[in-house]
């Protein structure tokens, strides 16, 4: 429905008096309706500002190349880093998948459902093992094979062919280390869900180690992908209680349960650009 | 310190385009700096708007006078019901209690800690069992005894004794019903914890009636007493799981917890300003 | 794999000293190894004993029928309640869908994971929708309209299409009531998932009526079916926090998620055998 | 109440059929009713055996030295090793803390509530700060100042004190770490509380370094000490989600709560005789 598409508007600049009153002002001129909006600022003195707003497209009377310019000003003034989203432009994402299909599942009966608004132009693997559940869905799925021998070329063939094709990428659990050229070719839009409560257990095998080290929490974490392993900025986590009785098929099992739930939190979040980053942390309005 | 102080503006109308920058123009003209800032449509179209707004009082070129003079024509131009709040006021609340020392102990250990940033001018109980744990913190302890025979003469002493000393109340485990007389004396003015997760359970017992119908989680629930007993708006509620091997004395003991913690938290919540009710339900920011 | 297999017993009597020695004696008296048992009584004095013991059926040296002869003298000398399980027959499950799909699409996925080991013969609904997910996993699909004016009859028909096919009937969201007549014929065998926190919301439209009372938490309870709607014993729930920008549609979403987990773990407790019923209560073990 | 005291065994050896036989029928031969029993193999086949087994001391027949006779020939059939446990011999805890007072507060408070089964026969501290708190509740409080240059010698003072008094010690928030051979005095007998959901943020200062990697949950930890700071064998870890507007301080203030949930959580298992440690992690029945 037209009247549900909104204009968000994020911003950041250093605090001072009088961001939200231009901002509030200028959208009240050109007849926006706000319908969300919420700030945070890193310090109450010289501290970093943020902020999230969004009206209603309907009625306000600008277009989007007005929009921008007629707000030029306004972000010069306060020396802003800003950027305007539709709503009716629904984001792009390629899903990454290797062999394991729980995200996958999870993250396409939300999608088909509505709970996630984006479009999925492909899905990409490391294995040809999903392509049956991406066909229910009638969704391209490509194999691109990664060889030890030829890791970063065949990257870089998944990466031309992406091209213009996406805005951000899920890995659901992918299986596979992106070579820092992808990572750069996609800041801050790269999607990560890690099996366990980070910072804890980076790396291979978290269930295991988990296990070994006894601890009575399993959770999972998903984060921006940085060129550090594991290291990005923490979107979303989760945990979930264990004992002595899981075994660590048992805390596999529990565990898949809270990933796919955190990483479909972080993709709803994302897509609904309600995520900045600061200092290798996140703001999620 | 002076420069934590903020002021707070509480304000509720019919939505329409223009709120948000009349509100921010004005305490950016007079030299505010919002430090915080939430709202709320009850819809997108025709919805009722709430909007919850702080601003450093250090700077601010107004006082308290003067704030509401010059607000007043705002509030006008958009029907506003509204109201302004100085942190530096400490709202002062009376703690009533009878025998059950948990919620008290706790509310008195987040005070002194600084948790709960108010004022307690008395403790008031129909029991004279929690005088020492008063005294410990050095706090007035008044025993108003309530007898079936005079019950209602009895709460218009206590009444009485209130005038003027206290914002709001918490009924900390306080085993009285208060009558409508006294309700009414403190509309969304009186805090009570009831240990169950509303609306399961409400009156008397719970915790045994929980146990007959043999359910898996227990509850507590902070909400504003109203006339009707149990029915008020909530502002929090939480949750511990139990399972069968758990005796009514189990479920007392586990619920405890979950009784002090979500009182604890309505007293902040309504200390700062922060709970707004609408049709029996909160709005809280 | 054989060595996987176990033997469960169920037992319930009136508590008294000597019922677990014999139990494990008869049980290693036959080569059993003992791999997992729970017990529980429900008083200290004259309670009534509850006890779930599992042992290996590889090298166990009694096949079923010499089992139950041979146990047969234990169970009079205490005056059991027993019954005896192989997980190698794995118990036959209908499910009873309508339109929803999200119940649904969890409990097959999880079976076809193997987190439920379970036989699915047929996938029952009052509407055609979800045949299409049935045939994904390849699982028979049975339309069977309940009609207003002959809603007994339709679901007599339904109960006879069922005899001797199922152990277990599963309601994923089935939104018909069942008559008593088909309560009675699956006693504590029909496992329903209401989606409120029971006793909170029986009956229709629960997240509405969250809604309207302002609830802070919404939740799903997995209870069997009684001929008192929404009263039966309950085996599992939980919740999960709301406030108040979570609109009706919100709730239902967030809902979900409750709803499929809480029900997916009912399922797996019940074909395990842990779930005794005591007074309208369960034992979960 | 006399009826009520118990007898608990404690158990662990090679696993092997007729263990639970054995001892149910040493249990049944000399009056004693089973009031609760758990136990736990690390495999199905060649595990570790663990067992948890207590009965009413009311009408058994034996006295301890009696049983611990009796029971000779069952524990050097299987190769047990084992323990046995009267609940009316209270275990005896020293409480050590530093200047923090929210996890001793909460024990305290436990401890006259009747949660925790305990007796405290002193609480140390290497600050004369809380005192007071101990005043309250008529309890010893004793000095103990550890200066940098003589470390070892002030712990080795702390430790001839506590010669005989204690059965074990609970750290709630010490700030000191524990010299090896004190540690060393008290195997498993050590209960710290640490701020952090442990493995993350091993070491000083989690909040501050949690609060920079930017998690969106905190938690706390409950463990036995051993030489290896922060490694010992976890008994109880929990957790709270936090977002951006967290400060480190808001960290502090909401982990309190959990710490001491926990910490009083692993001294009411520890005190029950529920913890057993098997390759520094724990089976807690």
């Amino acid at each position: 429905m037209q009247q549900d598409h909104v204009i968000t508007l994020l911003i950041s600049c250093l605090d001072r008096p009088g961001i939200v009153a231009a901002v509030s002002q200028f959208i009240f001129e050109h007849q926006g309706n706000i319908v969300e909006s919420d700030q945070y600022a890193t310090a109450r003195q010289n501290g970093t500002f943020f902020m999230r707003i969004s009206f209603s497209e309907e009625g306000f009377q600008l277009n989007e190349r007005e929009l921008v310019e007629a707000f030029q000003p306004i972000a010069a003034r306060f020396g802003m880093q800003w950027s305007v989203h539709y709503s009716r432009n629904r984001k792009r994402a390629a899903i990454l998948v290797s062999r394991l299909d729980h995200c996958l599942v999870d993250l396409l009966w939300r999608w088909r459902n509505g709970e996630l608004v984006i479009d999925i132009p492909c899905i990409i693997s490391n294995h040809p093992d999903l392509e049956p559940l991406a066909r229910m869905y009638q969704l391209p799925y490509h194999h691109f094979p990664i060889r030890t021998e030829s890791r970063a070329a065949d990257q870089q063939r998944m990466l031309e062919f992406l091209e213009g094709k996406v805005d951000f990428l899920i890995l659901a659990r992918y299986m596979q280390i992106l070579e820092p050229f992808f990572v750069q070719a996609y800041p801050q839009r790269i999607i990560n869900i890690h099996h366990s409560f980070l910072p804890a257990f980076t790396g291979a095998r978290p269930y295991e180690r988990a296990f070994e080290r006894g601890v009575k929490i399993i959770g999972a974490t998903a984060h921006y992908v940085t060129e550090e392993l594991d290291e990005g900025p923490i979107i979303a986590q989760d945990v979930i209680h264990c004992n002595h009785r899981d075994s660590i098929e048992d805390l596999i099992r529990k565990g898949r349960d809270v990933e796919r739930r955190v990483l479909a939190e972080a993709v709803r979040l994302h897509s609904e650009d309600r995520v900045l980053v600061y200092k290798n942390r996140t703001i999620v309005f």
